[in-house]
């Protein structure tokens, strides 16, 4: 499968370098391709710059966000969520049409210092503002409420004994989406419904964000007991 | 001990029939007793009304908001979040200081339909609205996050291995309200912070509810696996 991931931060590439060891054929988009080959130092995380990922990644080609999107049949929004709608745009409409785009993104705010806020919550959800720009766009809302390392590997925490979700409106992106996080190695995929119920996983993230200071580590996932 | 439930609803009756069996000594709190005692109808959600209950657990004395704050050494708010500051008023700020003060409720909106968006969150709770009201309450916000029944009985659902959480200012109040816990049959419980981790668990609501919608049952309760 011929995937495009937007983003070049570290949960785009923790899921390039999945598909890519999964034997995808996996492109990354970003807004300046030279830019982001010339970046020396590590983002504000302490992640290293994208040249070094990409020294051990090499599979993976580097592109712009149209080009990304315009090669691939399966697209992955890993971008900030204050940046995804524009991204999106720069992707490009025609690009989105009738694939499946899975949204990652979380709409956090740092503007207000930290924990984070979200810029969308409630009423509405980066999901559905998604799904709403790009009506043609088959959005699935998944793996954001865990931290990139456990998307990729769910064995690494309580050997995957825990839980992803999927919203969406399209029941055939929906079950795709669910076989690709099985070969992920995920057990658990729980399916909440249509695009509306984005606002519920992207809600958790405060908690996830207070549960990282009380845990002092981002290693641990949310299951669903019953 | 003397505990005061404030709320004569599924949630109060879960909280103040665990205590009885407890051997605490329990008021529930209501607006009006001679009211309350009247109902004959079960309420929206097909509860039987509090007269019904009242009969199997007649060891729970009925009072007034007021007199069951003033008689008790802990509280535990149990009401409906939209009238939760409304039944703290009425129970009076002298009758709260000091005392711990369990806040179970969630401000759900059921005003614009199913399912319910929030009142207030991301940047502020309800929690936080009870202690900026009542700042000499030592609220404790916990056991939001799910259904009544699990709430008093945790073993109900995975033989009990799902979490709890607790935030608040106060130290020695969560540490209290902790070892409650504990006698209710809980086996893990998550200390978030301070009363501002009152907005991750609120905001866990929405997420809580799609996945009753998915699940088809409310017997589920969140588990932090690591």
């Amino acid at each position: 499968m011929k995937a495009g991931i937007l983003g070049t931060g570290a949960v785009g590439r923790a899921i390039a370098g999945k598909l890519t060891e999964l034997g995808h054929d996996v492109v990354i988009g970003t807004r300046n391709v030279a830019r982001t080959k010339a970046h020396v130092e590590p983002d504000y995380m302490g992640n290293p710059p994208f040249s070094v990922w990409h020294k051990t990644h090499d599979k993976v080609r580097l592109a712009t966000f149209a080009e990304a999107a315009a090669l691939s049949e399966l697209l992955v929004n890993a971008t900030a969520g204050m940046a995804s709608l524009d991204v999106l745009q720069a992707a490009g409409e025609k690009n989105l049409a009738g694939k499946i785009l899975i949204d990652i993104a979380n709409p956090l705010d740092f503007s207000k210092g930290m924990p984070p806020s979200l810029l969308v919550c409630n009423t509405d959800s980066l999901g559905e503002q998604i799904q709403r720009a790009f009506p043609t766009a088959r959005v699935v809302k998944t793996l954001n409420t865990m931290t990139n390392m456990i998307m990729a590997n769910p064995n690494l925490v309580a050997k995957g004994d825990h839980d992803v979700f999927v919203s969406g409106n399209d029941p055939d992106a929906k079950a795709r989406v669910t076989e690709l996080l099985k070969t992920f190695g995920w057990k658990h995929v729980i399916d909440l419904g249509d695009i509306t119920t984005a606002r519920g996983v992207e809600m958790v993230l405060p908690m996830w964000v207070r549960m990282m200071g009380a845990l002092q580590t981002p290693m641990f996932n949310f299951k669903v007991a019953r």
